[in-house]
């Protein structure tokens, strides 16, 4: 009978038709049922984290275990789907490793975790990052080509904002230090040590201003006000930087290639390729 | 009798001569009666919202009764100029269901709806949307051009947003949990459910930082930090596609099509059209 | 007796050689004293306006009588110095009405004042304002050329602005009502009325967020959490604005007209003129 | 003996062959051991800056007092460190005075301070500065290329934020005084002296907001709300100054000059010098 089984699990997991067929369906959105099995991912993964959610403020018994009840129908359903994938991809491998990969296995782990860790499962909301899949769903490639343009643009700016970033660490751990120095002596003073003072110097450079920790000698004050403006002035470093970058990533996505050199970079509204001297095909808008 | 008040009615809806003349006192601002009537509305509108305002902070039983009275006065007069809009317009259907029909319409049913609930009647405050008019009495098209660049450059950057908001969306969730399972526990939290770490994420980020909910523990203030910096960043991208979007449509307004090859995109000081060499016509400033 | 008084002040009124010199004195800086009176009178200003601010500080019975009486030293001789400049101004009513004028005598007044009103000689601080000519003792006229280019680029946006901020009113107000209608009822809530309603609006989304009003209640907090996403996008919009007016502003200030056909518009780097084709003048830098 | 010493001495000072090589090790990092010091160097000042954050927090005996030791042995080692460079440096007297010279000094200054003056030790986390030094080692000289960009950005707007925190500075020494006449008389008001107020008026325009000093009449209240309001619209102007000079200097950086006219100002895609029309060399990426 073990070989029985062995026959029927080795003709399952080399039945390329079946995988096929699982594949439309849960991979592409183009058939009518695998839009169907796309949508109702979405509403199970958005009720899911809507669970989650609810389930941290209600203290009712009877509600709080249906709640649990409901959590694992949808954790067994994503793990069960997570082993659909792997089975059906056409490269396992790869999918495992890819970005949507590792966000479906962190959707259910969580919950297994919880069954160890108290509190863990609250993890689960992790699974508000596959929704990321609503755009394959309404085919608003589109949309994603914009994201693809903002997360360019951020890209292009990666490193001045790191030197940036340093500078400010730089910034903020001279500037708390002073202030521990100048406010950490007042009774009961929240600048009790440099960490909250650079936590505090943090809060004010983001102009978050939380005012759980404020100066009050007049000279903490000033240094304050200091603190202040140069937040205002380097807030608008990181401000230009991307500014700059979506300008200039603006500007490039109309550029397509001269047809006949084959070469990037003309603007959108030139009529003789720039490079060869050749004429450019009718734009079509 | 009966048949009297009917003539007397089917001859007043079909009167095209008063219905022409009201027209044009109530919708136009071009004749000295046109415009008295709209200087009057806009006068209405500001006494009738600061009523509903002041309302809300007297307590005095006889200024708030004389109170009272002046709104319904008010409310009556937009009613009778409501169903006056809808009697003259050459399209009521049109106007019923465009952007001041429903905002005329909202500008009084608080009131009545304020009868049977109470506090309805403070809704009346959306007449503050009536006050768009100003524009059209002052013959400020200009200013309302100018809204309209506004408009686009948002409408632009729309789906951008969208894409932006959708990844704020699943950050704020994230975040809110991480810092629930962090600073929940804490005696007296005020982390104590998801909703409101998700609340306090999104004041984070947004740099408003009222300071009702802050974290104490260290771990909770180092991931604070992490949280208000990474809001600095994103803060300067939805600035970054509203500039680069609004210098795009600056740029684009002055131009306009060549006279001969009726081709878009010379730049407003060009004297030979770029596309086929001929002259432009003079521009007057 | 009278008559020689009146002799004398006629011929003191009608002495231009006098007024010339003291014109030089007072109202220009390119004579070593002229210079020296200028940096006199700012180091008087900054002194005058310490001696107000430090005056609000201190308790101390016989240093704030000194102080009061070094405040009216600084009044008799700013007061003296507002009649030189009427007695030796080319055009006397011009000088009343310019922007210095009337700051100069802004500057005097609330001491006058503060004999009757106490609290007005606070007002005295507005002799900061007299400051900005400081720009004119160090010669730093590119500086205030920075300062008109900043006022240009806010002026150019300024219709933007206006329609911007009327948009803004109708916002807040709107919100504010809402708020109040959602929070108002709570027990000791700070939502207790629609003008405080309107400004915990205002402190929400300008970013602010002092704290001092903010929502309890589940539907409260949702309600401020989009509030507070909008004010995040709209805070783009300005600074959208000013960057698209400061970049073409900039953009523009290169420029100088063609020696040949008088035309402004070349880019800082042509060589020959867009407009006639003729060989534009060497640009030294 | 002492003139041993002194021949000793002398020889080691005027020893070229040392010289060199400790310069390759402590000033350069291309060969191994030069890289593996630097390293060393960065581990010590990490550690040393994180010991002195501590310090702060921790209270326990034993703990803290193994916590000085090791930071005297930090002490001792950067001092050594100091003299050495002056040592070998091929110019001494320009190092002490270059921008590494004098962070290297007062780097190692705070800890024999703090001998005489309590608290003067944790001055010590001036020690960060150096980490500056990461950049050389991993040869990410690009990295500070960048940084030398948002300098160069800065430094460019400098004479219109100059222009732009005197305006600030009148602004808010004016609504400070403004504030405190009406807000000052309220009973255990925070708005107490002028001072409080300019510090008030700070945290409220730069949007910081804590909250520790909020306005509580009406009048003030709407006092407040413009007070924002203006900070909103005026928060824009240094964003737009700082992207506008970027993306200037951003679209400069990819310029060299013509190989034959030795012009610059081509775009980065030319391949024809547009001055002189000749063939540009090929450029690599």
């Amino acid at each position: 009978m073990f070989s029985w089984i062995k026959n029927k699990w080795n003709s399952f997991m080399n039945n390329e038709e079946l995988k096929r067929k699982i594949y439309v369906i849960i991979f592409e959105a183009d058939t009518p049922l695998g839009k169907a099995f796309d949508v109702a991912l979405i509403v199970c993964i958005v009720l899911s984290v809507l669970i989650v959610i609810m389930e941290s403020v209600i203290s009712h018994k009877l509600v709080g275990l249906s709640m649990r009840i409901v959590e694992w129908v949808f954790t067994v359903f994503f793990t069960l789907e997570y082993l659909m994938r792997l089975y059906c991809a056409k490269n396992p491998r790869k999918y495992v490793f890819s970005f949507f990969g590792i966000i479906d296995l962190l959707a259910t782990l969580p919950a297994y975790l919880g069954i160890f860790f108290a509190g863990a499962q609250s993890l689960m909301v992790i699974r508000v990052f596959r929704i990321i899949r609503i755009f394959r769903i309404f085919k608003l490639f589109s949309f994603l080509k914009e994201g693809q343009l903002l997360l360019r643009a951020l890209y292009d700016s990666g490193r001045k904002i790191v030197v940036f970033f340093l500078f400010v660490l730089v910034l903020v751990i001279s500037i708390g230090t002073v202030m521990y120095l100048v406010e950490g002596d007042v009774e009961g003073s929240s600048f009790n040590n440099i960490p909250n003072s650079i936590y505090w110097a943090i809060v004010t450079m983001t102009t978050v201003g939380y005012g759980d920790i404020t100066p009050v000698t007049p000279l903490g004050r000033f240094l304050c006000a200091c603190v202040m403006l140069l937040g205002y002035t380097i807030l608008a470093v990181p401000t230009g930087i991307v500014s700059a970058s979506m300008i200039k990533t603006g500007g490039k996505k109309d550029e397509k290639p001269c047809p006949h050199c084959k070469r990037v970079g003309n603007e959108p509204d030139a009529v003789y390729c720039k490079y060869c001297g050749k004429f450019l095909e009718e734009i079509e808008y």
